[in-house]
């Protein structure tokens, strides 16, 4: 079998003629992006042959330069450089308390219903007595029952292991922590130790991403939060967005691989927590898991083809209460873990958790809007009387995917970009004040919304060809707008009218699920109390781009709440208060799915919001007076 | 570290100075027979040095024979020749189909409670359809749903891993198993595979005794016996009895070896019949065990030491739904088992089990008896208005223990013996018809019955030292009974009065329980209308025999029942039918347990039965009339 080199790791591996080069590196343990999920679509798994020939036959860039999914192995050695991609030289995430103080106070659990499904208790268990015929395990039953447990207890096999000597060593006095399984009537035992409660116990919310996920900590049942930190899923090198993802878990392996690589994510999370805080793992003991519908597929290592193909069916929406041990989190393995219920395929538990930190988890019979904008925008219409929800892919373009320069919001991102009016030159603000690198989602509503107001582009994202900039190059039918850099060819920044198309489809796609939804039920965003905005993007959202470039409706700003990971703080209520999981059941059963497809009217709506900032001028009065002064 | 070196396997260790020899051996991986549980009490773990010196400080026997458990190895290098022991030697167990033709047919599960806690389905899932909302999950519960099932479904994430696959295999088409979890109102499924049931399911039942396991494989439904095997418990080699074995598991890793010990056994039983009947061991998903407390306690990996300590507490008596997979038993892991309850210390599942074989667990209001006669005596008396129950120390001579050529009932077992009135002259029969390698239990207490009925001993157990023999030998005073090969000093089979005292204790301590348990209720042995004899011991009894020697009471012949391993055949019963295991627990429930230790009257009623037959000669008047013919 060829000796397969990668270069700069120097990794090698020995592998059939005929492997996928994408492949023999996944067996050598070297990382090569897959945004695409290895479709040869995005580009971005370029690798240089150094050395030896390879099969270009599936789709040739160059014989030195090509795709590593499409290229396969020659019964030859190869050596192969291996670029470093663009999302790992940035984007650490800072550790933040949390996105607690962006929801409304009066949202979160109040002190009727802050009681965790996780309860305390401190017993005195008898000594054994002759004759009275009672176990360890009757008697620690009976003192559990005497505290008013009305509910089958379950003992852990694990735990019983402990019981002897734990009841005996301070004499029958013992703390236990037991959970709730509701819908099943049993509480089940998670710790049991010996004396008075010496330790504190912990419960974690987590946020699955596609792009990122975010472990917080949280103390119970105070329910104060300890930390929260948050990576990049380390699925990311496998495909940039759902499909892509799918796309690659159509092989068993690798589905093995994606199920092994968001527990890596998690797992490390878990031990920076607990290392910073000196936690030990045991100590935590419940967990509540929110994620899109394919993200939990994953986690779970079920299969997600049929996500993806109509119509559009999950082996599982909502789930019963697995063990920590059996999903392999590295906490108590006791412990349970809650899902997040999802309402379909593409409205995931992430949004059934997120509107709990908005007024459609309320009994208001004010109209409320949701939007969740990542790589799919999630939508959610209601009120007390009906809740409606949708999805649309918005694509990765505001996620930094599909840009040639795209990133996410990280250090070295242009976050922001004036235009000068009369020369066209950008004035760019770069996240962390370095030279840029790249350019993230807010930085292109910027970039757009100030070419149009300055008239460098028109309302179809095409330049203004009457005027002359240096910033702006023409290469055949394509145009160029360069950012920075445009002094050295290697390290120039610009984006392409074909990119801004991307931008101006995202828009588009979200723009007008959330007004065919509000037509269906013969309603305009006039009728709006609020529009939330959800989702790691919109942090850094300047609201009046938004608008400028019709991703948003031309609302009053004061309508506008953006309320962070709301996913995560949704995980984190459902932590501290068992009501709330009631809650978010009933919401998840309440929600109607709404395929957006399926509407004959949604094409005609998509087009009319493929203009800046519609074809329809007059829904957006405000932006159209500011762009006309 | 000095070197260890065992003969005849030659295998080597290199230990601390300070280490018994016996947990050297362990390390090593040589078996040494620890009848006592390490006490250095039984003897049987002699060991010869053949080169080096060791720390015979704790007992000596003599400098060059030692006891492994008390003998620790010296800074320098030792060569050690370990002896078989007699047990390994013989006991191989044949195959039988079971003890079932030994059951009153009356007494087994019925057409109208012949229904296994296992159910089989066979249902057609929708396929998913657009805007149904439902996930694969949704529909199949649907489906189950639809044939009437209305305990809340369980389902397992290994299951749920295949569902979307195996659910659309066949458009839909599927069969499932689930096991019902009754306490908990749950149907767990357990199997779930594509189109018609194509393969049969199993179910074992499993019995645990201190010296034997048994594992009979059970076609579910149906309840057909497709085989039953029988080996050596291998935890023998730790100790013989009960309390050997608990003072064998104070240390943790010995504790984990014992744990270890009886899984290998039952998976190496579950092993030999899947390929004996070429059955794929994910095909078994039931199973029923029962055991005394402490083998319980063991399999579960329970500490057992306050079963021997005042006042003898199990961990557990009755245990909630395990998996196959948790307790590491080698079929389905999805596969519950059920544990069948205790009463006390030492009156365990195997006693609730087997008195499911009895009258005892039906509604009759006529008194009966069960015994089970093993290293532990087990007595149950009762009707329909009360049960009580104790437990009695036979000790292990009825099974060969503390008897020096005691051996089990198994080839080259002298099972019985004739005794020339004349010139005491023994004819044994032995098991086999091979020569005499020992004498087992029923052997035993023919001997003793016909050296009493021959005027050979008294009814003390002494020998006639009035008579001569040329079969009995004095030395000092202890007097031995020649069996067998005395022209061979090398190959001798003699019994010693010692031992004859022994196993005089044993039937007392039996005899004795039954009397007072009747005594407690004001009742006599002529009050019952059957007598169950129980246990491996048993099947070879000549009730004759027994009644001479005063184990069991002067009764008619036909008022005594041998029921054989009833413990495996309740477990059989409990396989084949949900309503048993409801009666089983309310059987446990009823049963009282009296500690015999705790009634003033034992020791008398005890040292009256320390007699050949009884002290009070009118309890036994046909046996007399023979004696004295």
């Amino acid at each position: 079998m060829p000796l397969i080199t990668f270069l700069p790791s120097e990794k090698t591996v020995d592998v059939k003629a005929g492997t996928e080069i994408s492949d023999a590196a996944r067996y050598a343990g070297v990382d090569i992006a897959a945004p695409c999920g290895g479709e040869g679509t995005c580009g971005k798994c370029i690798i240089e042959i150094k050395s030896g020939n390879a099969d270009f036959s599936s789709i040739t860039i160059d014989k030195k330069y090509n795709l590593a999914c499409k290229t396969k192995v020659l019964d030859e050695p190869l050596t192969i450089f291996v670029p470093e991609p663009i999302e790992s030289k940035n984007g650490k995430f800072s550790d933040s308390l949390s996105d607690i103080d962006l929801i409304d106070p009066a949202l979160l659990p109040d002190e009727n219903n802050r009681k965790p499904v996780i309860s305390f208790y401190e017993v005195n268990v008898p000594l054994p007595q002759n004759e009275d015929g009672l176990s360890d395990l009757d008697r620690l039953f009976r003192s559990l029952k005497d505290t008013g447990i009305t509910e089958t207890i379950q003992m852990p096999l694990s735990l019983l292991r402990s019981l002897t000597n734990i009841i005996r060593e301070k004499e029958g006095h013992i703390n236990l922590t037991l959970s709730l399984k509701r819908n099943e009537n049993i509480q089940k035992i998670i710790t049991i130790e010996p004396g008075k409660k010496t330790s504190s116990k912990y419960g974690l919310a987590i946020d699955i991403g596609t792009t990122t996920i975010a472990v917080q900590l949280v103390l119970l049942p105070a329910g104060k939060i300890i930390s929260t930190k948050t990576e990049y899923n380390k699925q990311v090198k496998c495909g940039l967005d759902i499909i892509s993802r799918i796309n690659y878990a159509l092989k068993p392996e690798r589905l093995e691989e994606l199920h092994r690589l968001v527990l890596e994510t998690i797992n490390t999370l878990i031990s920076d927590i607990c290392s910073t805080h000196k936690i030990n793992k045991q100590n935590i003991i419940d967990n509540v898991i929110s994620g899109n519908t394919t993200m939990i597929h994953l986690l779970l290592g079920l299969i997600p083809e049929y996500i993806r193909l109509e119509p559009y069916t999950p082996t599982l929406l909502h789930a019963s209460h697995y063990c920590a041990g059996d999903l392999k989190l590295n906490i108590n393995p006791e412990g349970l873990t809650w899902l997040s219920p999802a309402v379909g395929s593409y409205v995931g538990g992430d949004i059934t958790s997120g509107i709990l930190c908005t007024k459609l988890a309320t009994d208001t019979d004010q109209l409320n809007l949701f939007i969740d904008i990542g790589t799919n925008g999630e939508i959610v219409l209601g009120n007390h009387d009906f809740i409606m929800t949708c999805a649309c892919s918005a694509g990765p373009a505001f996620e930094g995917g599909g840009i040639k320069f795209g990133m996410r919001a990280a250090s070295g991102a242009i976050e922001n970009v004036n235009i000068d009016p009369e020369t066209g030159k950008p004035d760019c603000l770069v996240i962390g004040n370095t030279s840029p690198a790249g350019i993230c989602g807010t930085g292109m509503i910027s970039l757009l919304a100030n070419l149009l107001k300055t008239d460098w582009i028109d309302p179809n994202g095409k330049f203004n060809r009457e005027k002359h900039s240096d910033h702006i190059k023409t290469e055949g039918k394509q145009a160029f707008f360069i950012l920075a850099n445009d002094d050295d060819p290697d390290k120039i920044i610009c984006i392409s009218e074909q990119e801004i198309d991307n931008i101006i489809r995202a828009k588009a796609a979200i723009y007008s699920a959330c007004s065919l939804m509000l037509k269906q039920v013969e309603l305009t965003f006039n009728d709006l109390e609020s529009i939330y905005i959800a989702g790691g993007f919109g942090r850094f959202l300047n609201i009046e781009n938004a608008k400028t470039i019709g991703l948003i409706p031309d609302l009053p700003k004061e309508k506008f709440k953006y309320i962070g990971n709301s996913s995560l703080m949704g995980s984190y209520m459902l932590l501290v208060s068992q009501s709330f999981r009631e809650r978010q059941s009933q919401l998840a059963n309440k929600m109607t799915y709404i395929d957006l497809g399926l509407d004959p009217d949604y094409m005609n709506q998509y087009s009319a919001a493929l203009f800046l900032p519609h074809t329809d001028s007059g829904l957006f009065p405000n932006v159209m007076s500011n762009i006309n002064k």
